[in-house]
């Protein structure tokens, strides 16, 4: 069953038109074009349909394009709003896509159509892929093996000691663990000078170009305290957790920091349920690209978070895509590897990927001897 | 069924510790200890707990406090963390109470205990309740009453003539629809401008303290540069949408402008889900206070959106309970009310709080006689 209306129609891209696609699942009594016509009003006008005015209707309300059975009692229901709606913010686009319908229940956000003049108001990576390849270093195209200095609780001289053996591995990204911040066993600016001293130092007596990324955090003056502190250290990267920092924010650093931003989805999956919220490969995919991510963490298909590999491959598929003019942002599947199975997870997620091995390295006795195994084995299977 | 650790015991809030109530729902096999411990070293260390030293386990791994048999399959764990993991900022503070579990399911945190040292390094809000009835010049102990300037799709010139009438009705606060941004319709500092003048206007001819809230979005430079706009035009507040702003950038405005600060709670509701998510009493009641929201907008137990009184009884006991030193914020139900009907929604809120009347103003044919209703009934209810 299908029930498609008429005009303003074929090429979303061009236009000014957000496509969006929403599953809906229906509560008793609910019927999908009621659904479907109460998000149409809701995510614009925030009115009810009978107290706005026809022109309001034509020019700012949503428009239900199709309706469609699913499986089941879901249906999809495609609307479109006119990009100049989001108004250039991230706020502001998430609220129009995906605002007071929260507080409903049974709409999901499965799949987006960004028109180019919205694009165009987003910088998206400073770095992307090519940026990040280059700054480590990499010549081939081959995975980028990133390496985690954890956990929390080591003091910076322990961390920085751990930065430094991922570093003579030849591990190319060595991040923070998201959860060090600025704690007392480890303190902001204590850890960055010495674990960025480290990595320097290691680069300059092997040639290397490893890079060191801290976690960076915070808001206001206290954010811009912290970035010029990474800056004036010399890093050229960071871990960011946008869900938590916000799109906005991680948007202005992309664009007015000079820093390379690694994304972690801490928080996030409260976004993923079956039936309410925001599908991975858009959030994670998408958004994230847009708002300036240079190379986005996921939860890998086989490791200890769910997330299927299918999903694991949208949301990849989507980091690489075309996208208007913004640079395709690394994959970078993390969340449990296992070492001695790599070879097989080298398929899944090929040689445009960042493999964010933590756990696996971080644990071992001798945590160089792994991490020189996880780059031997990279540049194995990718020669 | 209850299993209770020793140690560390009784007053929590004098401690340094964090005491985190979740609710676990169990997929099939799960055991509710190992459910309970591997929260434990996930949302710190992020390591099995076969690679963890002793060390670091008294150190910094979360501590299972109590496990006891809920409903059906749920259980109830209390955890305890030291709150200087929290790191001094809110991305770090979300991330320690629900950052990677987000990715789990059935994880949901019902209930904190803030312990002192951590609720001081928070500046909560600036105004609070009495602030912001001083802000409007409120002498009585009564709610405040908000009007809506909407919907989107109304030219500057038509919004602040909405924002005149209401202001001549003599409502308190007239904010601008958390969809208005920097759209063409109504471009930001255009509609500023203008319904700051409208209100400043009215204000002088009657003497009244009206207050204008514009929406206030973006990231980095461009929300510094929207934030000056905003003191320099003479507002005293504005509408934020934490959950898509972030709680940091949000903290940063509240103790970095002088802005009294009304929540929108846009987005939020993926956070609510019965099973997994952060429970709106905590979200709303008190980590936004905490992020320094003067009020905070939940959805009215009568209105469109789902919330159950309870929860709505909640989320304002906690926002107006002793939570350190930290001022009371307002509980400002909205999300239609019925305005033939708001006597009886007075006993369930009661005076100490902002009836935000949207829809049911803006959509009347007479905006400044359905206002004046409002006012006149607030009035006669708490005088």
């Amino acid at each position: 069953m299908s029930r498609s209306k008429d005009n303003h129609a074929s090429s979303a891209a061009s236009e000014g038109w957000i496509q969006a696609n929403y599953a809906l699942s229906l509560a008793t009594g609910e019927s999908p074009e009621s659904k479907a016509q109460s998000l149409a009003f809701e995510q614009t006008v925030e009115l009810s349909p009978e107290s706005v005015s026809e022109e309001l209707v034509a020019s700012v309300v949503g428009r239900v394009e199709r309706l469609e059975r699913a499986e089941g009692d879901r249906w999809r229901a495609t609307l479109r709003f006119r990009s100049s709606l989001a108004g250039g913010s991230f706020s502001q686009l998430m609220n129009l896509l995906y605002g007071n319908i929260s507080l409903l229940t049974g709409v999901r956000l499965l799949a987006v159509e960004w028109p180019d003049d919205l694009l165009g108001r987003f910088q998206g990576p400073s770095f992307g892929l090519e940026g990040l390849r280059d700054l480590c270093g990499v010549e081939d195209r081959r995975p980028l093996t990133c390496a985690v200095s954890k956990p929390l609780g080591l003091s910076p001289l322990q961390l920085a000691d751990l930065v430094r053996q991922y570093a003579r591995a030849g591990i190319d990204i060595i991040k923070d663990d998201h959860s060090l911040a600025d704690q007392p066993d480890a303190p902001f600016r204590e850890r960055v000078v010495l674990c960025q001293r480290a990595v320097e130092e290691v680069n300059r007596s092997e040639g290397t170009s490893a890079a060191y990324f801290p976690s960076l955090g915070g808001g206001g003056q206290e954010l811009q305290d912290n970035l010029d502190f990474l800056r004036d250290s010399g890093c050229r990267g960071a871990v960011v957790i946008p869900f938590y920092l916000g799109l906005d924010t991680v948007s202005g650093l992309a664009s007015e920091s000079d820093l390379a931003l690694l994304a972690h989805p801490s928080g996030s999956g409260v976004l993923f349920d079956e039936e309410h919220g925001v599908a991975p490969e858009v959030y994670l995919g998408q958004l994230l690209r847009m708002a300036g991510c240079d190379a986005v963490i996921y939860p890998h298909s086989g490791g200890r978070f769910r997330m299927d590999r299918a999903t694991g491959k949208a949301i990849s598929a989507n980091l690489l895509a075309d996208l208007g003019s913004l640079r395709p942002a690394v994959p970078a599947p993390g969340g449990s590897f296992d070492l001695a199975a790599l070879d097989e997870w080298f398929d899944v997620y090929g040689p445009d990927s960042l493999f964010v091995v933590g756990g696996a390295v971080a644990r071992a006795n001798d945590p160089q001897k792994a991490a020189e195994k996880l780059v031997l084995t990279v540049r194995e299977a990718f020669s």
